[in-house]
């Protein structure tokens, strides 16, 4: 659970599950100076900037200052700031350093799944919760319907169908606590009605096949060629699980022709399509979004959606659209019973008064700033790399020369760098080594704060071949 | 889904899940006017003031009201408020309406189960959440500890500590979402460690005993005598569920030598007891709530609290106190993975602050008061009915003579109220007919609002033997 943030030229590593922030904050800045990581006389940023720069509270921060002043290994002084105490020196290296072979902790985060957290909209999250409170009627409070707050579905309904083509209805929404809730659930319907198993991608997330297979179903991949995953073989499967819009992590839309295919299959052998549509919202390279599979055949797809990456993953807020006859058996399961109706009704308030689509537009501007920025950099620096899949969302596909995916990244856990290699997306019983399969880096740009970002794309070209 | 509110004299039938609150609320009202149960020249309440009785936002009261006056049946005149039109009365009826064959939707409602909605603290919870929201780290937004938040684990292991006995640490809490999903996590894991059953009390709630069985355990009932469970014949089943601190719905605690023999058959078998402690915070009849099993022995006792008896259902928070080798079992099935982080910071920001403390406080007076009632009503009105198990909670069982259980149920629903009989209780394989099982009826008295609470007495008495 260590998170590391690079902040005045050294970066800081806190366990935000340890034994709390300000220990933590103390910690790492004790280490820092003890190492001589900080050197004596360096002056500290103030305790407003550095918890503007590492969201912390401030008082956390002036807390941690105020220790190690009184640790004797910072000093303060009305009118020059915080220092670095002068006698703490840092010990005479027993042995010489050798930094070219042990990587560190990183510095750079650079994998997919998260968006930016620091641009989570606080201020208009309390709004809409202030009114959601107001709003909110006495029963609103209590164990309430399966489906979810019917505040939310409805909002849901309307966003939808406008921003993502998908033709839902409030009745057929089912509220959840993520995208990996709703799959859980699905499955659970799926094994109760006695499917052996899920059609999958070749590339995905291994934690949702492992979720599948919890619920006891096994997980067959499809194959991929150069155009995405091929859909025609598909026969008596019962049930696929894809995401049509951006496939994660290869990056490309499901192309026309093959998402006719697809329907065709669900309608003649009577399967489901599992919609995975994890990041919709957001496509660069044209007006309007590559809408959702969903509305070629509401009743043949069950459509997931979440705000993880529209907003953040913390909120574990997450929506099936569902075809009629699957409701029942999924809110017979639970449903939205795990969510709490406070997140529910200001989800429903932030949408309702326009500052979802505020917060998007503004999302949307900043991410496609950072892959604009990527992509300029690797023309410049790494010109032997492809970027590929960067039409949308928040990850792009770095193709690299044949056999060198593992010495990359291992070359860029020297610079500091936490980034995936395409292979460990790859489902097990999938076959390597096609040109649908190439050796590629993972790069999520959404994770590092903005103040981090030019650090990162530095330290990723001299890491790239 | 449809909820009853008994307000001024009539009593609106309002469909929450239904087509939204506004029309809901102006269906109701047209229906009452339009079959003269509010009668021409009946002037309503402000809009103001129904909005709180019904707890709705007051725009949804103004909207329904405008739109009856724009159909013709109610008048707006300044001065002399909203009333119900002169044209509007009723048809005559075209045969006589038997009111005593057809009982009608309830009035009352005395299921046990959920607090008092009405007295959700939502002032004092915004605050906190704003508290919250300032002090939150910007990685607390992103997928975070399976555990949950270290700010909510560090207060509630303070306050269980403190007003429930509970031996926690901060490391062996599991936030989770209700007591369902911490016992459906405990379930599964008992399963994969192939226990084939788990022993549960003879009463209880047959969704608890469902959940565990779709979680692949049968659940086998204890004996029970007039003392409560009797816990000394239990042999290698391996883990047991129960509610120590105030059975449910019985109303007893479990006595001192059960509760030491219980934790000694576990010492002996390495048995796990599952203690549900749903409603210790209510305890009326000395200065210290009956603490917690757990306190005898934390590596044998996995402890289930939730706020949805001491706060409200709809927040969906929970929280599991576990013995060490549990705590990763149950994170790896996904722990707090669906429990959302506003609602655990606010929970944290709420106890930390002593608003949790002043609510409880407030609530225990409240219900302590409706519990008095109720009693001294029974003994004048209803003096063959002996009420039992109130030294606690949120909840009465009444005693009534042999053989009347279901009469008195169906003579209740005559008089408008919603109560269930203890039978339904009953656990399938559990023996009925013993003095231990009498006929009885649960009676929650934490549900009705205040207004009602008078109203829902008398209509209590009025249907008892």
């Amino acid at each position: 659970m260590a998170r590391s943030w690079a902040t005045f030229g050294i970066d800081l590593h806190l366990d935000p599950a340890g034994p709390g922030l300000r220990r933590g904050l103390t910690d790492a800045l004790r280490e820092a100076v003890r190492t001589g990581r900080l050197a004596p006389g360096t002056r500290l940023p103030s305790s407003r900037a550095l918890a503007g720069d590492l969201g912390l509270a401030r008082n956390t921060v002036a807390d941690a200052y105020a220790d190690l002043v009184a640790e004797g290994w910072l000093t303060a002084r009305q009118g020059s700031g915080t220092r670095v105490a002068d006698r703490a020196a840092p010990p005479a290296p027993a042995a010489p350093a050798r930094p070219d072979r042990v990587p560190g902790r990183p510095r750079y985060d650079l994998k997919p799944g998260t968006p930016d957290l620091a641009s989570f909209p606080r201020a208009a999250w309390l709004r809409a919760t202030r009114r959601a409170l107001a709003a909110a009627p006495h029963d609103a409070f209590g164990y309430g319907d399966p489906r979810g707050r019917v505040e939310l579905r409805t909002a849901l309904a309307g966003y939808l169908a406008r921003a993502r083509g998908v033709r839902a209805d409030p009745d057929r929404i089912v509220v959840c606590s993520g995208f990996a809730q709703g799959l859980r659930l699905l499955a659970e319907v799926l094994r109760r009605r006695g499917l052996p198993s899920l059609a999958v991608e070749s590339y995905g997330l291994d934690s949702h096949w492992d979720l599948v297979e919890r619920a006891g179903l096994s997980t067959v991949p499809l194959p991929l060629d150069t155009h995405g995953t091929v859909v025609d073989g598909l026969g008596t499967e019962g049930a696929v699980l894809l995401t049509p819009a951006h496939q994660f992590p290869m990056g490309l839309a499901l192309r026309p022709d093959r998402r006719a295919a697809l329907v065709d299959w669900a309608r003649r052998t009577g399967g489901l399509i599992l919609e995975d549509d994890y990041d919709g919202e957001f496509r660069y390279d044209r007006r309007q979004p590559v809408g959702a599979l969903q509305d070629l055949d509401p009743d043949r797809v069950a459509y997931l959606g979440t705000a993880s990456k529209s907003l953040a993953p913390g909120l574990r807020l997450g929506w099936l659209v569902l075809p009629r006859p699957l409701v029942n058996e999924v809110t017979a399961l639970g449903g939205a019973r795990s969510t709490g109706v406070m997140e529910q009704l200001t989800l429903a308030e932030f949408m309702a008064s326009g500052a979802y689509d505020r917060h998007l537009r503004a999302a949307r501007l900043r991410y496609r700033r950072r892959r604009d920025a990527l992509v300029a950099a690797l023309a410049e620096r790494a010109p032997d790399v492809t970027v590929t899949g960067i039409a949308a969302g928040l990850h792009a596909v770095l193709r690299l020369p044949p056999g060198t995916e593992q010495s990359v990244v291992r070359a860029a856990a020297w610079h500091g760098l936490a980034v995936h290699g395409l292979s460990r997306y790859r489902h097990p019983d999938a076959p390597a080594g096609s040109p649908a399969s190439p050796d590629a880096l993972v790069i999520g740009y959404g994770t590092p704060p903005d103040h981090a970002w030019a650090g990162t794309l530095d330290a990723l070209c001299a890491a790239l071949p």
